[in-house]
């Protein structure tokens, strides 16, 4: 950030009286523009026993494969954010279920939210963010081709709450702020 | 938003193309400005069957209760900043359990996040946000001077699993888009 989104001046970095961090402040009109965690929120559909996965259309991680997700907008609980993003992403028409993973994800400021889920019909396709989706037998789930650590978490902690017969939901974390020069996910 | 915050251009409020939603779009610089719901993460901390309660002296809500509870900051866990929030506001150290309810305040462009804590020792006191904070007994919670619907709803929720044993997890939401002339919580 480097100018004021309110009046257009430079903005400074300093701490605001009575905070503890440094934030970007505009000495010209007093905005304080706080920097914010976002929120990415998904879901994995499951139909008679199969897994709909998406390839990216898209950077980051072009070609590689995910479940359906993506930056929750204003105006939408998180369970309508995961439903949006597999009609945008896959063009399936999914009922959420419970909670499965909450992921943070430090390095790039995100929380990433899963939901387990439901496609409704066998009906789903490629839109423009992606290059292929299909229904994956959870033994064909090609773990070396996952595009993000929070896919595979999701994916894995899935799989052995269905096999153990769970419907709990798991939290952790990935944190690449000291691994210079690796790229983030 | 008014201006662009990289190269300081005034955006312009349009749809970009692949798009489904009007942004703050940039046409010097091209950047699209994303506007996201923020997280907001707090904790009901509990010791000896009482429960910490803040009072609040800054607005909104200025002199009414809630338990400690603020904005998400980059580069820490939803956990850290329930943690964080309680010795900020509380001068309490906690020790975060499980997630309570996540309140969608899609008015406010607002996730709320709660867990259940408990109070390491009973040492606390009003830091500057806070008027007054103690320890209220279960019975004596003050349900006509909460600050937020979101705590109410986290108060009530975490009262009927205590009694019935549960550990579980609640979502709501509320959504005053379309009541004109209320106040905003």
């Amino acid at each position: 950030m480097n100018f004021c989104s309110h009046c257009g001046a430079r903005v400074a970095t300093l701490t605001p009286p009575g905070d503890h961090l440094p934030r970007f402040v505009c000495e010209s009109c007093g905005t304080i523009h706080y920097q914010n965690p976002k929120l990415i929120v998904g879901c994995v559909p499951e139909y008679a026993g199969q897994i709909l996965l998406c390839r990216r259309a898209i950077e980051p991680r072009l070609g590689y494969w995910t479940v359906p997700a993506g930056f929750m907008e204003n105006g939408e609980t998180l369970q309508q954010a995961a439903a949006r993003e597999s009609r945008e992403e896959a063009l399936a028409d999914v009922e959420i279920l419970s909670l499965l993973s909450v992921v943070h994800v430090i390095h790039a400021h995100q929380v990433h939210v899963f939901f387990r889920a439901r496609l409704r019909e066998p009906s789903f396709g490629p839109a423009p963010e992606s290059l292929e989706v299909k229904l994956v037998p959870h033994a064909a789930i090609p773990w070396g081709e996952l595009a993000f650590p929070s896919t595979e978490f999701t994916l894995r902690r899935y799989l052995e709450d269905l096999a153990s017969g769970s419907d709990a939901h798991h939290f952790t974390e990935f944190d690449r702020r000291l691994q210079a020069g690796r790229v983030k996910p």
